[in-house]
């Protein structure tokens, strides 16, 4: 009978689950909306039955567990607490909840922390001791792995990079604080520079005829390899804040990679490259040269699902 | 026979060292001039003939090794690498040229970390899993323990949290760089913002009559405590500065605890304490009113030497 894990991705928007194999490959695949199910109880249930239908469809298996990241999720304790863009607020019994369904170990932790298992596991950063792993998405996700292990911690929260200031007094954040890196450097981060700039300088752009609402990092990445000096300049500008966050986060970790992972992560010399080199502009001596900075080896797959599965397997 | 083991803290213009027992006596201690030696070779046969004179001194033991907390000491390679204050330039093979003089372990690490293990193994963070050490001496030395150990990273060089970006553009650093967390929260940092508050304001300060190369930072605690306005400033800009930089490291890895060690940290109210509210005023919600920040539990004794021999104990 095969091994299989379950793995979970629980978004502001969407829930995506998956069947999968000790060597990664999902089975089966399911999602249902996040946003729809105000309470917790009814979202418990369509998850349990999904999961179920799921694992009736893979025939036959010994399930290890079930893994779930999920926006500030918690390893110890298996909740999820204050998590800004959720339905259910305060404190939420995640994995007690679904224990009811499912005699099974349970393993809960925040989505970029699955994605960095999934790096770590399946990824470019297998047999790595000591690595970084930052996800670009509408905020900055990131996991330390430290010594071979991820950082959790004392209260499990460990590894908010994208809410460390890059910016005294800067945007505004979700989070209610001011200058977060991922006010700057995330999808919405490199939109939000892309507006400042629009504001700054009178260069024409194929951005000024996109309303804030419509305009996406991928079209500021279209633009860009057009040769349009402003939605370059915004990639310019997000490049050198993330590169000079990341030498400051190497100079206390001293990883020997820097993963990064999301839709950004695509423009590989406008994102990727140049992140490097304003990295090793403001890196201390000591470590100039030595950190690698990479596209995760699992872009373009669910990392976040096989990540959380990995929690189990 | 008892156990001892040797503990040396090498400083820029001091060595001293001392034969330590496992519960933490210094049995006999002694002290060389680092910057007499311009040759490595003097250095370490002036260094080993005092150990070896404390170790006669002491009568019959057991020696478990040697451990040294050096600046830019590395514990993965037993080298100084690059360090700026001392006499030998590049890469120096400390452990083993000591290791011609004496049939033990030697293991070396830099002053911070050595610093580090002594509060883990002698103080106030025994038994802690998570915890972050700061030295406030010329410099900001750091060591991080994340489950329960020293993070080293892939090169033995991590934790240089004193050279985090504190303010972009900023102060001039000895290592070459700008803005550095040390430039600002150290005994010279602290002198700096004296000076730059005395350019900037008209208010009356006794430190006014005080050139730049006589000022303390113990000076400043004393007019502070008189109620000198620009000493008080001084301090709260530095607690303001610190408290900033500490939120963000909490975002990072959540330790439970961050010891602050150094001259600085006598000056309980303005220095701990204030740097504990601006930490909390800047700290992310799913941080706050988490993390202690404490004087070190060792502060008075020579932590370093001890440090340096619990890395062997």
């Amino acid at each position: 009978m095969r091994n299989v894990a379950v793995g979970i991705d629980i978004g502001g928007t969407n829930t995506v689950m998956g069947v999968v194999t000790e060597d990664a490959k999902i089975l089966a695949e399911a999602s249902i909306s996040t946003q729809n199910y105000i309470e917790l109880g009814d979202y418990i249930s369509a998850l349990a039955s999904n999961i179920k239908e799921l694992l009736l469809k893979v025939g036959e298996h010994n399930l290890k567990g079930i893994g779930i990241g999920v926006p500030n999720g918690n390893y110890y304790s298996g909740t999820i607490e204050m998590a800004p863009n959720l339905p259910w607020k305060g404190k939420v019994m995640l994995a007690d909840e679904l224990k009811r369904h499912f005699d099974c170990k349970i393993v809960v932790t925040n989505d970029a922390k699955a994605a960095t298992i999934g790096e770590m596991v399946y990824g470019g950063a297998k047999g790595m001791k000591n690595f970084v792993m930052i996800t670009l998405g509408t905020g900055l996700g990131s996991g330390v792995v430290v010594n071979g292990n991820l950082v959790y911690g004392a209260d499990g929260f460990a590894g908010e990079f994208g809410h460390t200031t890059a910016i005294v007094g800067g945007r505004q954040c979700g989070c209610g604080r001011l200058g977060c890196l991922e006010t700057y450097a995330s999808a919405t981060g490199i939109k939000r520079t892309a507006f400042e700039l629009m504001s700054t300088y009178n260069v024409t752009s194929k951005m000024r005829d996109i309303p804030f609402n419509e305009l996406t990092s991928k079209d500021i990445y279209t633009f860009a390899t057009q040769g349009d000096d402003l939605a370059l300049k915004a990639f310019d500008i997000t490049a050198d804040i993330l590169g000079r966050k990341l030498a400051d986060l190497c100079t206390v970790i001293s990883p020997e990679a820097i993963f990064i992972f999301g839709g950004l992560a695509n423009a590989k010399e406008l994102i990727i490259d140049a992140t490097k080199n304003y990295m090793e502009k403001y890196m201390l001596p000591v470590f100039k040269n030595k950190v690698k900075v990479l596209p995760s080896a699992l872009l373009g797959t669910n990392i976040a699902v096989l990540g959380a599965s990995a929690l189990v397997m």
